[in-house]
């Protein structure tokens, strides 16, 4: 019996694993099929000025209004992320609906709908897929509890649970070790190394699930791909670059407080202030709406949305800023030369949303930071299903991408040291700004290696951890993290 | 007060990094020079091969007497790995003399004798840095309580001795990810979020301080380097490459699982059988002598060591499976062409000590696998200060490239999936067969991030994990991992 109970469980986080990932790849294919069909939309209607302005606005307005529509009609539990519930729920306390097949079906239809909305709603997957994934943990162990005939444990559920966190993140990058340490940081204070050892298999056997459908869709998955062969692995970088590195941890940890100070306090005004509170009750989807309305224009192809990336994915932004060239540079030949490189490949070009005739690539990262600053606050206000990691590490690796050209210009020929001339390579400086924002805002340190296994590559393991862990720093002296924060608005 | 507290717990772990890492390195620098002396003075007896086999076993046998001196004299505590002991201390055992300045100094003097010995005596130093690293812990933590004049906290020492693993583990490799997990790991059961960020802090200022040590010395550290370019990243294996891998997990997992079985009853022998008990009370030094003469009479470069890379020390073993060359292929073009290859550099001439006349890389592969294995066996019997780990994890990488070579040679065109022709790499089985072996043997999972740190590259991560979790599985089933087969012999 004991050993028919082993076999069950390495069943069960099987199942749960491929499931996962099989519902993130259905995922990934619906939203960037939605997004084409928006993008040929748009084009088709060139010339027509004001037909693609409302092209454009109604496709994003839709899908918010269907996403807050889902979460009010189908169950409430599914609004938000899912974490800080689950944080909550991990610690004992009881919470009415929230493992129910309901809001497992209303949170993955709200998250198609955001999903599909790109780069312009800014909202991520990687909550909702830990909420999703402890749900159909949950569902799962009920099924075998009948099946074997056995009672049900309590300590038994919460292995579960941590083990569905894991999958939960492991499926939204093919990230197995991260997803197991950043599930196990974001959810919980304590854990057993059994439950890390269950976490590792099911994460494993998501992200190998995830690969294989991508063969048989014939779309390769390019993530190891996104550092081309320049990319140095002999000597990736300068020791005294990893000074600059830590002064970008220092940034990103002192932006993140402004923007977990900034976060908080607004969803204080709107929890306590009772006209504001008595409105967004009975008007979720009226708002969800607005707020949709004032993104979708603010990111409109020919006005502010040329300068911001509009065009691209969620996906396709980290692929620019984990881009291996030094942008400045390339733009430069670019204006002296050909207008329109030919040699480059569609995922080479995608960089090119970075150059425009009237505003150079910084002015652009800059203007994308501060735009997207206030993009994702309006974003975190609406009451739909949805991730907020994903927008907070592309804000991240924009933040890296924008210092890292700024150190190519301001050290064109590179930094010297004992005689070798070492360019600057502002790819690895968006991947230490990605984990170090995006660890400070969760205050975790395994976004770190989050990054590395998002692009397959651990030469640049020391920067990124001297970043991150002086983000961190700064960050848990001065605030309590995004999900800490919604935790004690909403007590 | 509080604040201060902060303050000094991040100095404490700063501390801890530093001195550790410069242990380390220290350590590195004086084992190379002594191996370097030996090779020098071997060959400049040419000639002489009476004299030279009399050099090469005096300098063996000398080292090792003078580790089991060390733990006879100057402190028993000092004997063994240190972490079946560290892992009965974290339980809440006390062990007498065990965290004593004492203590470290012998276990510092063994293991340079030790790691003198190159891969001859084919001990390891993991376990005795792990050891000496909670030593420096807890006497660093009690000048810290000296000197705030707080009292002593139970669970703040628990703490320490979790961070000082951590550090142990990352300085040996200079991996501070996969040293924090595979400390976690191997030590303990349960751990808290809290304690595996000091982990990280600590440990990543070991890595830090090892790194600029060897910028200082000029030897700049070539971990990241094992791998050269022709490493394929942009789509590193193909799918049917994965259930090899997982057959080579398999049969990692078996061999282990001898090794386990020989390893426990042999040492139940020498525990209980009162004759043999007896003898090695009183004769610890003259034992470890013997065998040592035994080990280095076998690896004697003239005789038996040729076949078995003799002169290579074990990191320079490592680095030869690790190579990315196809041996098979290489070897059949140096009997062609020119006897002797001009336009090597010296690492990479290293794995010419695998081409012979009269034997071909596969026999010698399995030569040294087979002669290894009773070497191993008979070295763990010493009562000396060594670590089991490295020895373990290079045993793993021979075994990973002899099945690597195998498939080159099966499959000699590569493997053909849509058209696209796939060739072999063995160095990815070398890493595979090290991260499944070790993390069999030791029963943990963590070691596969140890080779993505050594290597500097994560393409490579699902055959590996995939491989580990099959090792795991078996081994976990079948026997009780090497440390707790030591804790069961020795209660």
């Amino acid at each position: 019996s004991q050993s028919l109970k082993f076999g069950e469980d390495w069943i069960f986080l099987f199942l749960l694993g491929i499931s996962m990932a099989t519902i993130s790849f259905g995922l990934d294919v619906v939203t960037s099929k939605c997004q084409r069909a928006n993008l040929w939309a748009y084009d088709e209607l060139e010339g027509h000025r004001h037909l693609q302005y409302f092209s454009w606005t109604f496709y994003h307005v839709a899908l918010t209004v269907g996403s807050a529509a889902a979460a009010k009609y189908i169950s409430a539990q599914a609004a938000g992320s899912g974490i800080p519930e689950l944080k909550v729920a991990l610690r004992g306390v009881v919470l009415h609906e929230f493992f129910t097949l309901r809001t497992f079906v209303a949170k993955l239809l709200g998250v198609v709908c955001c999903l599909a909305g790109g780069s312009t709603i800014f909202l991520g997957k990687v909550g909702p897929f830990v909420h999703m994934a402890t749900i159909l943990a949950t569902l799962l162990g009920k099924v075998m509890v009948w099946y074997t005939g056995a009672t049900e444990n309590p300590s038994r559920k919460y292995e579960l649970l941590i083990a569905g966190a894991a999958v939960g993140v492991a499926c939204c990058f093919v990230a197995p070790v991260g997803g197991v340490l950043f599930g196990v940081e974001v959810t919980g204070t304590h854990f057993a190394v059994r439950d890390y050892w269950r976490g590792f298999f099911a994460a494993t056997c998501a992200a190998l699930t995830f690969r294989l459908l991508a063969v048989l869709n014939n779309t390769r998955e390019t993530v190891a791909v996104l550092f081309r062969s320049s990319w140095r692995v002999e000597f990736p970088y300068d020791l005294p670059e990893l000074l600059s590195y830590a002064i970008l941890g220092s940034f990103c940890g002192g932006l993140c407080c402004v923007y977990l100070f900034c976060h908080r306090n607004m969803l204080m005004v709107f929890q306590n202030k009772p006209k504001i509170n008595e409105f967004m009750k009975n008007n979720r989807i009226l708002y969800a709406g607005a707020v949709s309305l004032v993104l979708a224009s603010l990111t409109f192809p020919h006005g502010v949305g040329q300068y911001i990336g509009a065009r691209l994915s969620m996906k396709e932004l980290l692929e620019t800023f984990f881009n291996n060239m030094t942008w400045g540079r390339e733009e430069a030949s670019l204006g002296s030369a050909t207008p329109q490189p030919l040699n480059l490949t569609h995922d080479d070009a995608n960089w090119l949303h970075w150059t425009q005739q009237d505003l150079s690539v910084l002015e652009m990262l800059v203007l994308f930071l501060v735009a997207k600053f206030f993009m994702l606050l309006a974003a975190t206000t609406m009451v739909v299903p949805a991730g907020y990691f994903l927008p907070v590490f592309v804000y991240g690796a924009a933040l890296g991408r924008l210092y890292g050209e700024l150190m190519a210009k301001i050290f064109p020929n590179g930094i010297i040291t004992d005689g070798i001339r070492m360019q600057v390579t502002p790819a690895g400086y968006a991947l230490a700004g990605a984990a170090a924002y995006s660890g400070a805002v969760t205050q975790t340190i395994s976004t770190a290696l989050l990054t590395f296994e998002l692009t397959g590559q651990m030469s640049h393991i020391l920067p990124v951890l001297v970043a991150v862990l002086i983000a961190n720093a700064i960050s848990q002296r001065l605030q309590p993290s995004f999900f800490d924060g919604i935790i004690l608005v909403k007590k």
